[in-house]
Formats: structure tokens, C-alpha cells, sequence
């Protein structure tokens, strides 16, 4: 019977220092995800000779699979070919493919490859090279016994460049590869809450379509996979679609901001902001996708209430009155954004991002939010009470979900406002 | 001989999927690094109990501490206790200080203890509770043989809450503890530059101070460790000043907004920021700092040209004849920025970011940045060739350090750009 399981073994010191946070293995897993696999057992050492020599033999008939990453680099540092080698009872060799390419990326930047560039050519004999498109050193392939040892790079870009050929390779040996999925993302609702609503609905959901949640901040990303492309994927969605339609923004990686830019730029439209509590998060989540140009018109970080006068023309006794965070000061932000800028549609909100200058009244967390066109704008407050950071992110999320909203004639609110707003 | 591994095993299913990038581990780790201690090895499992078992038996006796991550909760998924207690071989029992905690905790929130929460009080027999001050789930100290199983939970703000608990104890059981430490936060110069600055001083750098870096986006963190609190560390701390003293923002977790806002504030001056490329992360950057309101008038981000004109009353004929990435373009939106802003001090940058925009001429990752008053207002233009996401970041960042640098009278060009500008 085939060893199914796929050990995991990383290896660097700044990985156990705790300097370095480890985004890879995370990578590593998605990619065997989106092909129906998992990660059986993960195992982090340093550069440590004995550790490693260790770690390898027991992983050794023990997985069908090994992927190694780090350690393929040019100093003395990188030991991975040598252990493996060593594990593996076989001798390093210059292999022609891998110094082919270690010339090639040489000559490319027109450098002459010294002794550490074409250490990276030296490989336990009979492995078959892993191409890297983007670094100077390959990975390769050896099988060990029952254990196929593949080793990839430590440096994420080169990492991902590299995972198609891995992920071929690994399904080549132990099966799989076979999945479909679709990756929806969402904002607005909880897991539990989109959980709850599916597990309620009068139809059945089929058994053969797995459902799955990544929960990022702000989005949550919903996974349904299947292993065929049966119309069951496709009847799911239309599911979603019905349950919680207003709240998906799109397909694989798309971001609150882009489907907001998606959206004004088929309908034509450019957007303005006017930011108090958020200071600038608005337009700099709408500014951080390419393209923004063409939808996002000014942004105004009306930070002290002087400038919400002199800049967006809010009328100081308004501000006396009723203070910075109101409804009438996010109304007159807001039709002074949209005049000053000529924008067609915007947001402005005053808040209370902490973790000073709360009241009685109006405790830390609070915040107003104006949103839409000078003829039909809507207003809404909510309180947030959360850390500085993450009230500044959920606030200005919602300010872009809001205008798309409001461009869509969907449902005012998301459902994390609808059960908040005061 | 005491044996002084310390090996972590990390466990929970999301941590297998890809869906949870794990920093427990790097908060562990630093932690300990902090008291002069290392993780020898670190095993990451998914909720699956023969796996766990076997990890948990093959590093009793291997390690002189083991600890334990996830796995502490309510739900059925939560095996830690089990299996710990069936590796240790002793039976589960209810601990009185953990009925206590959990019933405090309940009682707290007014809610009823139901089996869920009771089931966090069934530890092995013979464990003794660390305390956690944020959450229902003690973790648990546990002697088998020769090696002390410390268990933590997996919600990062609980388990960072537990650490110096737990750091404590490991400690009493291995030694160490005995370190000191000196973080320094530094911003424009790089790990490699510093190295050799710091090779290449006359000065020899005392054996006993060990010298580290961190490298973060924008900022690299110097470490300075010694295993005394000897005058070396005072002495390399004032070599470093002489050094790249302009480069210091400060100590521990001192950010760059910060170090800026803490020397505006000694200033009793106010800054305006006014932005084109980094589309508003020059005042996110500002306002993310508590007590930015104080320091921080206004952001006026004029990505379209119009805006430029409209708002910061930039010439529309240099607009047409230098294009909006020109000096004198950046010179008349900080210009603006001040006049409307009455603000003491600004930034003003214009750039492109990329993808598109770029031409021969100018070519994408260009930037003109003016910043500093009315009456001595500096400018540079450089070239970042780098992706959208960094290039804002590096910009936004420099914004910032260059108004640092006027206001405290340090050298105007950090090492980065001095490098680079043109």
C-alpha cells in the first residue's frame, strides 16, 4: 500500500529565533489543499547538523512525502543537499541540469559564478532538479526507499514559483490532484453566522461539496471543493448566491477595495473620503490596488476639527454642539468632500478610535459613518469597542462596503453592522 | 545532567490547512530569547490524537522542557489534557484552583458554567495551573520523568498574557534567565550596512555583547544581548550612537510615527501630510499611533491632478508642463498643504507606483518628495523599482523619517536614499 502521508520539514535558524514569522508552510498547504491534500505532521528545526541528519531518517519510510524547505542557498549555512545526501546513502555530484541553470543565472547578470553560486549545482546523486524561474538555486527530487525527499527554497517568492512542479510531482507519487474549488470572498458576515444560515436552509446541502472558512481581517473567505466537477459546486454557489449574495465581493483573491473599484468603474463613478477616526485608511486601502486612479478621487484626513471647517466647510458651532463625532458633522464631512472634490459618491466618518478621549456618552469605539451622493446620503452609528488598530481596519472596511452597497441597491447593512448599529 | 532542550509542539488543524499562519511560535520564541534561551525543535500536528500521542512520548526524556501550544478549549477538538494525562500515564482529575478560575470567569460574565467550561478544569492528575488572565483555559505544568510539559493556549492575546508564567518556569527548571538586553529600533539603514559599519570601526566590540538584527518593513531592530549587566552593553550602545545615530528611533517597541510624534510633541509643532502615490499610508501611518490628534492637523490625499489644484491650489500650466511627478509639483502641494493646514511642518510626495504609468522618462518606482516649512522646504527624487505595496510603504516611511530628520537637525538623507537618490 502507498504511504500517503506528506511530512513538512523547515529548516532555518531565524525560523526558531522567532525572527521570522513562517508564512511558508501556510503556502505550501493551501497549494496541496487546492488539490484535495493535507499536511500530516510539520517539523521546524535550525541549521543543526545532528537535528536534521535525525529528523530526516525518521521521516524516511515513516511519509510517502517529504517536502524540505530552506537551506538550498550558497553559504555554508545551507545544508540540505548534504544531508540529504547523507541520509539518503548516496554521494553529492555535480548535476549538469542544475549547473546549467546556476550558469545561466550567472551569465543573465553578467557575473561569473564563484565557488558558492555553483555549490548550489551540487546535488545527491540521482536527484532530478526542481526549476526555480526565479532564484539561482534549484530544488530536486530524490526518492529515498518509500519517501520521495523534495526540497524547495526558503524564499517565499521563489517558494511559489516553484509549487506548480512540486504539487505535480507529489500528486504524480501518492494520487490526488483531482480537486476542484472555488474560493469566494466575503464581507460582513461571521463564520458561525454563514454556518448558521446554511445549516437552516430548506434544502440540503449535497454531501459531496466540503465547505470551508479562512477568516481573515476584514474578510472571510469561503471554500467549497469537491472532487469532480459535478453541478453540485455550481448549485452551492447559486445557495451562497441566495443566502448571503449581498455579501460576496468575488472570486479567488479579490479584496474589499478592488470589487469597490469594480464596481465605480463600470458604473462610471469616482469616489471621495473624508476621515477622521481612520486617518487615512480609507484611501490608502483604496489607493493599494492598481488602477485606483481611475475611481478614487481625493481622500481628506480631516483630523482636527479646525480643518473639518476650513477644509470641508463643517460649521464650527455644529461641531460645538454636537461635538466631532455626530451625525450632522459626518452629514457636512461628507457634502463637503463630494463639492470640494466633484466625486460622485463617498464616505466620511468621526469616530472614537481610543484609547483616550472616550465619555459616558460616547465611549471608546463609537463612530458615525455619512455615506453616499449629495441627494442621497445615508448615516449610521455603531460602537466598536475593540483595539485602536482593529477599530481603524473594521471602520474603514465598512466605509468601502457601504458605497458599494449603496452603487449595487443592495441591503443597507452587512449583517455585522445590522446587529450593532444603534 | 539536566538536559536544557526546550521543544515546542504546536497543535490544531489550521494551523495543517494553511488557513492560520502561526506566530505563537515567534512570540515563544522571543520570549525566550529574551532570558538567553533557544527552541531546540518544534513539531506542528494537526488535532489528531495518535499523532500527538507518539510526538508527546518521543519527547518526554528527549527534552528537558516541552511546550505545548493549542488545544486547551471547551470543545472536543480540545485533547491536550487527555493525552498529555495518557502519556504521563496518570488519570484526568478535577483541579480545584482550575474549577475556581473557570467558575470566577463565568461568573464574570454572568453566564451559568456548563460542561464545556468544566471540562477545562480536568487536568492530570498532579499538574499545577498557570494562570491566565485573559481567557476560561488554565494551561497546566506537568513533570514526567525528566522532561516539564508546560501547556498554553492558542489565542495569541491569552498565551502572550501567560508567557512571563511560563517563561518563569522554565527558568526554575533549566536555568538561564540571566540576560540582558537592549532593543534598539533603527529605520534607513540596512543589516548589512550596519555589520560593516560596525566591522570597520576602530573600536573593537566587546566578546561579551552579542549584536543581532531583526529585520522589519520599514524598520531593522539592533539587538544587544549579554549575559551580564556589564558597561559593555552601555559601551556598544553609545558606539551604534556614534555610528548610525541618526538612524536610532529609540528603544523597545518604538515605531518611526512614534519616534516622530514624540519629537513633534517635545516641539509643540503640528505636521500635514499631502500625498499622491501613497494614496493616504503617510497620514494611516501618523494616525495608527495613539495620540496622534495632538500632533497630527491633517492629510490632504489629491490623487487625481484636478484635486492637486483644486484643494492645494497647485498651477495647473506646471501640472501640464512637468507632469504631476515633478519637483516643483511637490513643492506647491506642500505649499498648499501648509497654507490650508496651518500646519508647522509636511511631507508632500508624488510618484508612481506601478503597475502602469511609468514611461522612459520616468520610469515606475520614481518619486519626488518635498517636505519641511514654508521657509525651508528640502526636495529629492529617487527610484524605487520595487512591487506597488512596498514601494508605498518605503515612501511613506521616508515621509516620515525626513521630517524626523529636519526637526531634530540630523543629516537630511537616511543611508537608504543617500544610496539611491539622484
Amino acid at each position: 500500500m502507498t504511504n500517503t502521508d506528506i511530512h513538512l520539514l523547515l529548516t532555518g535558524d531565524e525560523l526558531m529565533s522567532g525572527d521570522t514569522v513562517d508564512s511558508n508552510s501556510a503556502m505550501i498547504a493551501q497549494a496541496l489543499a487546492a488539490q484535495g491534500q493535507a499536511i500530516a505532521e510539520k517539523i521546524t528545526l535550525g541549521d543543526d547538523r545532528e537535528r536534521l541528519v535525525t529528523a530526516l531518517k525518521r521521516t524516511i519510510d515513516n511519509a510517502g512525502v517529504m517536502v524540505m524547505n530552506g537551506g538550498l542557498g550558497p553559504t555554508q549555512d545551507d545544508l540540505t543537499a548534504e544531508l540529504v545526501a547523507a541520509a539518503a546513502g548516496v554521494p553529492l555530484a555535480l548535476n549538469q541540469e542544475a549547473e546549467k541553470h546556476v550558469r545561466e543565472w550567472c551569465a543573465a547578470r553578467s557575473i561569473e559564478p564563484n565557488d558558492a553560486n555553483l555549490k548550489q549545482a551540487w546535488l545527491p546523486e540521482g536527484a532530478a532538479i526542481i526549476h526555480n524561474p526565479q532564484g539561482s538555486a534549484v530544488g530536486f527530487a530524490l526518492q529515498v526507499n518509500r519517501t520521495l525527499i523534495l526540497t524547495t527554497p526558503g524564499v517565499p517568492g521563489e517558494l511559489r514559483a516553484m509549487l506548480p512542479e512540486v504539487c505535480e510531482r507529489i500528486t504524480h507519487a501518492i494520487g490526488g490532484g483531482a480537486v476542484h474549488r472555488v474560493r469566494l470572498q466575503t464581507f460582513g458576515i461571521g463564520e458561525s453566522t454563514a454556518q448558521a444560515l446554511i445549516d437552516e436552509d430548506a434544502e440540503p446541502w449535497p454531501e459531496g461539496v466540503v465547505l470551508g472558512f479562512r477568516a481573515g481581517i476584514p474578510q472571510l473567505e469561503i471554500k467549497l471543493t469537491t472532487d469532480s466537477l459535478s453541478p453540485d459546486v455550481r448549485h452551492c454557489r447559486a445557495t451562497l448566491e441566495r443566502l448571503i449574495g449581498d455579501h460576496i465581493l468575488g472570486e479567488d483573491d479579490t479584496t474589499l477595495a478592488g470589487a469597490l473599484q469594480q464596481t465605480l468603474r463600470s458604473q462610471g463613478k469616482k469616489m471621495v473620503a473624508a476621515e477622521s477616526c481612520t486617518g487615512g485608511l480609507i484611501a490608502a486601502m483604496m489607493t493599494a490596488e492598481p488602477g485606483a486612479s481611475a475611481v478614487f478621487e481625493a481622500g481628506f484626513v480631516t483630523y482636527a476639527n479646525s480643518i473639518k471647517h476650513s477644509v470641508l466647510g463643517v460649521d464650527p458651532t455644529t461641531l460645538e454642539n454636537e461635538g466631532a463625532v455626530s451625525e450632522p458633522v459626518v452629514r457636512q464631512m461628507l457634502s463637503g468632500a463630494l463639492k470640494r472634490s466633484g466625486a460622485d459618491i463617498g464616505i466620511a466618518v468621526s469616530g472614537i478610535a481610543g484609547p483616550d478621549g472616550g465619555s459616558d456618552d460616547k465611549p471608546v469605539g463609537t463612530v458615525w459613518l455619512a455615506w453616499g451622493t449629495i441627494n442621497d446620503m445615508q448615516t449610521l452609528k455603531t460602537i466598536l469597542p475593540t483595539d485602536r488598530a482593529m477599530f481603524q481596519k473594521l471602520v474603514a472596511a465598512a466605509g468601502l462596503d457601504l458605497i458599494r452597497r449603496q452603487l449595487l441597491g443592495l441591503p443597507k447593512l452587512p449583517h455585522y453592522f445590522s446587529r450593532r448599529a444603534i
